[in-house]
């Protein structure tokens, strides 16, 4: 079934992510068709709440029979765009920066980084986690050959801005900003934060003061 | 100056961090007074909004003078309760997991892991970024022996409300959780959610839809 060309609300999407997972999961369980219930059970999501969702496109399932896992798994890619591998840049390789091209759930997402950047001299050009580090002055030069339209910031709070804005001059239109400060950029790009500092001490500062 | 024994809003806690990090910078750059405009500079907040938020514990700066970096990083620490070393456990050395042990910022958050659990009977004993793993079986044993009151949760998403669950009987009273679920725990149990994975299906899912 072909998606509808209509606005998805942003929870909706999300939620399509989560059933994406539940999905690829089950299908490394071999299983092949999954209910309802069998996709939704691990993320507090009621059975209700998914053939809701998946109504916005026309619904999948078979009353009675439940859902193809495959079939569905790329219904769902395809809705989310996640259905062709995409080629990210990774800009800022410090301690946070380095811990992402070591993480190597990235193809899970049909993401792939092709371009690590910094701006320090001493890391420029050597190999870090099987990536070389590229001077920040080839940006431009680096996204246009290799086609990047995402990128992932993890520079320090005090570039973020800089870099940002510059990674939109050169064409990025999506980027995953860890830096712990809102970025403003043109209204055509878009900008998905992971603050994981201040959500760590959001965390402790709760611990604490349930003790004060 | 004492913090006030009050409550402070979500929001105010979140930009006390920014103002954390941004007042290391300076620290860093071997700045010891610094203007509010200085701390402000990079975090997209305002000075005005600064110096309200520094109220609420009574205002540390002095009017033309500027606020002494060390001594505010300090009064800030104490606030937050990032000024003590927590020791964490870090539960699910999968590929997210991993990344995270090799993630060396967190001591800069005075946060220290100190034990790493999973599952998996293969990697129970090896060393993983100079950690030992050790079982999950052994989760109330170690995080009772520890004195661990905080965990980072990067488990898959069909183990981690199990696993939250078990964390929160153990004694764990604030979570990190990277698994993208909307964990139910008892109201005493602090949960932070990190969804990179959501936010990275968001922000693709924005970039496709804008081509439609």
């Amino acid at each position: 079934m072909r998606p509808l060309k209509r606005y998805i609300p942003q929870e909706t999407a999300r939620r399509l992510s989560l059933y994406l997972r539940s999905l690829k999961m089950l299908d490394q369980k071999k299983k092949a068709v999954a209910s309802s219930g069998d996709i939704t059970r691990f993320l507090n999501v009621s059975s209700v709440q998914f053939r809701k969702d998946l109504s916005y496109f026309g619904g999948f399932g078979k009353r009675g029979v439940g859902y193809e896992v495959r079939l569905l798994t790329k219904e769902i890619e395809k809705i989310l765009g996640t259905d062709a591998v995409r080629r990210i840049a990774l800009v800022g390789v410090g301690k946070l920066g380095s811990a992402l091209l070591s993480y190597t759930g990235f193809p899970e997402f049909n993401l792939q980084i092709v371009a690590a950047f910094d701006a320090d001299p001493d890391k420029i050009g050597k190999i870090k986690r099987g990536f070389k580090i590229e001077s920040i002055s080839r940006l431009r030069e680096v996204i246009k050959k290799e086609g990047i339209e995402t990128a992932i910031l993890s520079v320090p709070v005090e570039s973020a801005q800089k870099v940002a804005h510059e990674l939109a001059k050169c064409g990025v239109r999506a980027i995953l900003n860890f830096a712990p400060v809102n970025l403003t950029l043109p209204k055509d790009v878009f900008v998905s934060n992971v603050d994981m500092a201040s959500e760590l001490e959001g965390l402790i500062y709760k611990l604490k003061r349930s003790k004060v």
